[in-house]
């Protein structure tokens, strides 16, 4: 068999190898319910309220992708390779579009952080608790503002519908997950927006070519080859969901080819924007590149959310997106 | 220069060329006081409880370790292996040592699951809690005990310094920090016990031939040689405590074999107990292999912990253990 030679082949190729997705239909399901019912209220209004101000009667709906994908090395699997990546970004991006008047699908690793839980401790959250002496659960005074605005957020995102989360661990889970949510969100046209924060491995070991039990360690070291993870991004934008407002990143440790990579991207998979960010200090700084220019964005101070900004910027772009092809709107 | 060939010499190679422990002093000094307050409560009573009385006046010490390392790909780290372990036998491990009387060293990985933490849920703990009218933190009725319940018995381990929990990511900091607690430890003798559950890389990347950034994907695919990691229980046994109680795992998804490498772990490095786990069955029956024979442990029903019949054993044979280098002691 000759190796495939197109994105679409490659695409299709992994896809054929995979795994297949466990609860496949439920996800659909709850995915195409999620879009039917905010479908109405983003095509009447189109875009978000951005900026400071309450946000509109009615914005769009948004993927944000957040965290890292694995990448097995094994059928039955012990090991596997890792993406670096908290998915502080992909949470705290969450937030401030769902105070922008977006509906969020928040496709995130298992384990990484969650909206609202970002300023809570890591280990263990027992430490924010104590018993009061009618053994009812107290938080300690220090703590009582964040829990409490943690949680009230939290409800009201959940309880309003705005909010639906969906898990995923290996690359070909997220992969999976990101064709069943853009076809899902094609419907949505322009009002749709793709923000893909997700670390997405670049490497990957085809399922039929995987060891089936752990690779033994008494041979001695170890050689692996890893092939090329598809450039999904390619497939989202030309079929899946060609009309939405794409947002990807590009991380990397060298600042000499950050820009670079950045807009390589722009171009290769015609996204809207590509978001840049270097390692050392992705929460301070990012560049935002798109085909009209570059546009720095750094966090005010410490206490700031760098993300605040960057979603102003990107619903700001989205709403002038939506209306390019709706210029019949009622506004 | 030679390729190093004792486990002595491939230990000190390993460590002259990992990056240096962070907070290694502050670490150190916590584990000497630790130590010492326990000391000679251990020494006074020897072994635990056990059983289903109430823990014995004074118990030993346990180093628990828990969940998987990982084993950096770059040295400014976007991309790594990890090994599967949610930490679920660590931290249940950990509150029985606890409910036995055992001061308990938890060395865990950052973010695998705590002790008490368990039963509640993974994804997002604000699905725990809602505000009530007066705008306090209540928990929904059904998840009540359960979470009072965790609170208390948590809130008591710290408040009577019984739990020191010391957190690791890479097999560099895991190993580091077994070092650091085994010769922490070896003062308590025949009194100290390591339990190590840690899902322990075998192969790695050696810092010095690890590339600076992040590697790029346009290369095609990539190539990667990965060396053994030093059998560093070897090392455990022999230098840093050796006159401790010793319990490794071993942990297979191929049933053919695990037995067999179970025995070969226990005399290869002198371990008194090697607790034998296939992946499929873990949380069911584990094979605890010692010098004179194998014991089969089966948790009761879905609603017990396997671990709570695992604990009452070691405890037993640890007391036993310790008993034999005490033939003075005061009983």
């Amino acid at each position: 068999m000759d190796p495939p030679t197109s994105p679409d082949d490659e695409a299709a190729a992994f896809f054929r190898a995979a795994p297949p997705f466990r609860d496949r239909d439920a996800v659909a399901a709850s995915l195409a319910a999620f879009v039917a019912r905010h479908r109405a209220r983003a095509a009447a209004g189109g875009g978000g309220g951005g900026g400071g101000g309450p946000p509109a009667a009615a914005a769009g709906v948004v993927c944000v992708t957040s965290g890292g994908t694995t990448v097995p090395l094994e059928q039955r699997c012990v090991r596997y390779i890792d993406n670096f990546s908290s998915g502080q970004r992909g949470a705290a991006s969450t937030e401030y579009f769902l105070k922008a008047g977006y509906a969020v699908v928040f496709v995130h690793r298992r384990g990484s952080k969650q909206p609202y839980c970002r300023f809570l401790p890591e280990d263990s959250f027992l430490d924010l608790f104590e018993l009061g002496e009618g053994s009812e659960i107290q938080v300690p005074e220090s703590h009582t503002t964040v829990v409490k605005t943690a949680i009230s957020s939290y409800r009201k995102a959940i309880d309003e519908g705005l909010l639906l989360k969906l898990p995923f661990t290996t690359i070909f889970e997220y992969l999976q997950l990101l064709q069943l949510v853009s076809t899902a969100m094609n419907c949505l046209e322009r009002h749709g927006m793709f923000y893909c924060a997700a670390a997405v491995s670049d490497f990957y070991v085809p399922w039929e070519s995987m060891a089936k039990h752990k690779i033994q360690s008494a041979g001695g070291p170890l050689n692996m080859q890893l092939s090329q993870v598809p450039k999904m991004l390619f497939i989202l934008r030309n079929q899946w969901a060609p009309s939405a407002f794409c947002v990807s990143f590009k991380l990397e440790t060298d600042p000499d080819i950050l820009i670079q990579k950045a807009e390589a991207a722009l171009r290769k998979y015609g996204m809207n924007v590509v978001v840049a960010n270097e390692l050392a200090s992705y929460k301070d700084v990012v560049v935002m590149v798109t085909s009209s220019g570059k546009t720095t964005v750094s966090r005010r101070s410490k206490e700031d959310d760098l993300e605040e900004q960057l979603i102003a910027l990107l619903v700001k772009m989205h709403s002038d997106h939506a209306k390019q092809s709706n210029p019949e709107q009622e506004t």
